[in-house]
């Protein structure tokens, strides 16, 4: 978990965009944190658990990133830990075979691929995100790596949105959000 | 460049997947390339300018990533080179004000975006994608970067496909494509 020091550069790089994507709902922007390359780097180091109290997840075999903003933090994580990169992607985006997971928006449906051939029986992957929300893309990513048989060891975001409880859906794996806003 | 070792390591994590995303198309899949941790630090070393005959891109001060899976490289060779990252999105998905740029399909018009506080007049970058095809992307993200008065150093890509000739529209920078296929 971030130092006091962490967090403020974290919360530094987050600025609020009202009435995006629509209104009334107030966006939090994450480019800024990506444009400045002290907090991309701890934001980077903290997800990969390396920090004050952890020198980063052990025995993994792979980082599943969630499409799109997933990508920018679970690609350098994956680097930083020395394992490969799993995409997890939006319905019709993947080339090959793919395993598919829905989950229920407030209307309607949304739905996410992984490629079967991406992770085997045994593997272990740790689940990066940039923002934990309603929790339903990251719920559906979980089924996903079980569903190939592969373990989950977290599922790490940058940050988590506490009113909309997404952490509820998740009981069943170790749930890390450097910051909780 | 890559070494002939490091080609080779390259081209076993690319796959062709026949008639995808239509058919008489020949996909080139990288997913087999970011599972593997090797295949995947090297590509990000390679696109670094880091290898053999360099120490890497100096003087940057961001890497514009294109989405999507210029994300998953791009990202990554940011935190390799100390810098920031900007990414490059399709329209609509930027939350904050943005400039466009957009460039002719076969069949109608593509548009990326870039958030305008993203860079700043004098700025140098390093453009970062997969594959160059048609180069229209490429083209329109020079303009966006160009536009914002930032230089480019660089277009980086891990593979052209050279019967596109993508590479005519990008004859005023500096084209590194560490495959031809």
């Amino acid at each position: 978990m971030p130092t006091a020091d962490q967090r403020e550069l974290l919360l530094s790089g987050i600025r609020d965009v009202p009435d995006w994507p629509e209104p009334g709902i107030v966006f939090k922007d994450i480019t800024p944190l990506l444009r400045n390359p002290a907090a991309f780097g701890a934001a980077v180091d903290l997800l990969a658990g390396i920090g004050d109290t952890g020198s980063g997840y052990d025995g993994l075999d792979a980082v599943v990133g969630i499409e799109a903003r997933g990508f920018i933090l679970g690609a350098p994580v994956a680097q930083r830990l020395g394992v490969g990169f799993v995409p997890v992607r939006k319905e019709g985006k993947l080339p090959s075979r793919t395993s598919s997971a829905s989950y229920e928006l407030e209307y309607g449906r949304e739905t996410v691929e992984m490629h079967r051939d991406a992770l085997s029986p045994g593997d272990t992957v740790l689940i990066v995100d940039d923002v934990l929300a309603t929790g339903g893309t990251a719920r559906a990513t979980i089924d996903l790596v079980r569903g190939a048989g592969a373990q989950v060891a977290g599922v790490s975001v940058l940050m988590e949105l506490g009113f909309l409880n997404g952490r509820e859906k998740l009981r069943d794996v170790t749930l890390t959000a450097l910051l909780s806003l």
